[in-house]
């Protein structure tokens, strides 16, 4: 049996905090008995909900601090005021100090990507960091990044983002050299803004080992699964991404409503149940739930900030999988191959905006 | 009874050209007997097509050009090689010369605004246009612009484009106010670029009579129509739009496979048809075919290149209803009304790149 999976949460992040927190990481134990908890917040809202999952409550470990980020908090604020002393902080600095693998925060993205880079520092060579998520597409499974870590960027970035997004789908896919695409509006060589196309010529140039570029990819070849890893600044990719989440409840809505509307439909649900709850399952968008940053010196995990129990479950489990694929591991070993996926390494950046 | 509609189709626009743009007229004037034709193309091609279509036949004409413009020539190719002789061209003069209301084409859209933009002109004050499309969501329509007629912008372009948004949705849901937000990775006031941020304090504190802004819409509040307009620059437009298609068609995909697997799925499905049909109507990409251009002295409508007969007639349905709804008129009235909802207008920009 390897070693245990040491997980830190920030147990008052998201819009709800503990109550969804603590149930939601009961749940993933259940899913990987191999975890270890470390839960940081207001030990007496955490110990109320841990009485109530005793398996938790068993392999947790409480650490108790009267500050909390506010969803609302400026990433300058979050860190002026909770920085040594906040849940967030705690549990990323938990990472830092080697007392925990991963840390999982629904807290606000701003504040919590804030606190990670100052804490943990970007790893040599990366500028900023990308936020991945895994995006269930009809082919299978496709990392998308970046999420909203960062607004922009030139073609260095975009290029950075494909060798970390190649990481991790090599990493969870097992895949030797995973298929990378450029999100664009058209596939056409002319499409798309400057640092797009000059990132496409890098990409092509420098036939990476470890990545295999295959040109564009549009906003519906994402689902599609037109590439393993789909690479977009963080603007253009959270768009794509709760545009995508957005339209899958919308569907979920219209198949509820339309299954309740007449007899017969109702008597096709019945017999139906089965294959409604697949495709729901499918589609539901907590299963996608748990964002990772990439380009730290540690791994932290975010969670949308409005999901309950079950969603904030699945970050735990991605937090889980990235440790037990040492995904942090195959980040620097793709990085640093041949020592020619990155330009020349700029210093780190550590200033915090 | 009113004069009738007379649409101006492309009809060698898009992958297949007339055998999709012919049939898909016919449809559409099943639903709007009131509609006359121009059918601009190799009129060997139209006339075969035609042969099958004896009610669109007898409200057509076809004027024959043996130029076309290719999905793959950049827009300034497509202006040397197709200007004054090319289908394309030949449908949008048409316009300009009074002789139809609409254009339709689904040729490449570079090349479509290309021509738009040299044969028609922008209206006064605008100097790029946008491309507007009806977008379904679970408490009506919305229209959502730009689809990437113009990739970025600074905040008076989106200011611009929540005008002519808001007439656009004015005139065709009878609203008079409708609501406006501004495409955001979040709905806090420090989210996104500073153009977007800006557009914000612009529309704010305009506090225009003809539209109610309402701050920030991240992309999943599209579907759930958090505002009956949905302002955005052109990239971020475009991938939200096609990552929502992408994802419909793949929810499409799961649910019939499901209702395939099992017998009790295919009883099911067999009790369930009719409520089966009309979600998949409901989330049919072909459905929402047809975007419109704004900011031109004359309609213009844009068909996704790669639909089938069905989706095509969807984009003429759009033509038609803009010519009802006289959508011109209105977005005239609304860049004028007060005469504050422009900027002091620098002179159109006719040089097209």
């Amino acid at each position: 049996m390897p070693k245990k999976v040491r997980i830190a949460l920030d147990a008052m992040g998201g819009d709800i905090g503990a109550s969804v927190v603590i149930p939601g990481a009961a749940i993933s134990l259940t899913r990987h008995p191999d975890s270890e908890f470390l839960l940081f917040g207001d030990s007496a809202l955490i110990e109320k909900e841990l009485a109530n999952h005793p398996a938790l409550k068993a392999v947790s470990k409480v650490i108790h601090t009267d500050v909390a980020v506010s969803m609302h908090d400026k990433p300058s604020q979050a860190l002026r005021r909770g920085r040594k002393v906040s849940s967030m902080w705690l549990a990323i600095e938990a990472v830092k100090k080697g007392e925990a693998d991963v840390a999982v925060s629904a807290g606000n993205t701003g504040a919590l990507m804030a606190m990670a880079r100052f804490c943990l520092r970007m790893l040599d060579g990366i500028e900023r960091p990308g936020l991945a998520a895994i995006w269930p597409t009809t082919r299978g499974d496709s990392v998308v990044l970046d999420l909203g870590a960062t607004i922009g960027g030139d073609a260095n970035h975009l290029k950075t983002l494909a060798v970390m997004g190649s990481a991790m789908a090599s990493a969870l896919f097992d895949l030797a050299r995973p298929t990378v695409g450029l999100l664009n509006i058209g596939v056409e060589e002319i499409k798309g803004g400057d640092e797009i196309r000059d990132a496409a010529e890098l990409l092509r140039n420098a036939n990476l080992p470890q990545l295999e570029f295959v040109g564009f990819v549009e906003g519906d070849g994402i689902g599609r699964g037109d590439a393993d890893v789909i690479v977009t600044e963080g603007f253009s990719g959270n768009i794509a991404l709760k545009a995508a989440e957005g339209t899958a409840r919308q569907f979920a809505e219209y198949l509820r409503n339309a299954m309740a509307r007449t007899w017969r439909s109702r008597i096709g649900y019945l017999f139906a149940k089965n294959a409604f709850k697949a495709v729901r399952d499918k589609v539901d968008p907590n299963k996608s739930n748990g964002a990772v940053f990439l380009g730290l010196r540690g791994i932290v995990v975010k969670s949308h900030g409005g999901t309950n129990a079950d969603g904030f479950a699945y970050a735990v489990d991605v937090g889980y999988d990235m440790v037990r694929y040492d995904l942090l591991t195959k980040i620097n070993q793709m990085l640093n191959r041949d020592g020619q996926a990155l330009p020349a390494s700029p210093a780190a950046q550590e200033a915090v905006s």
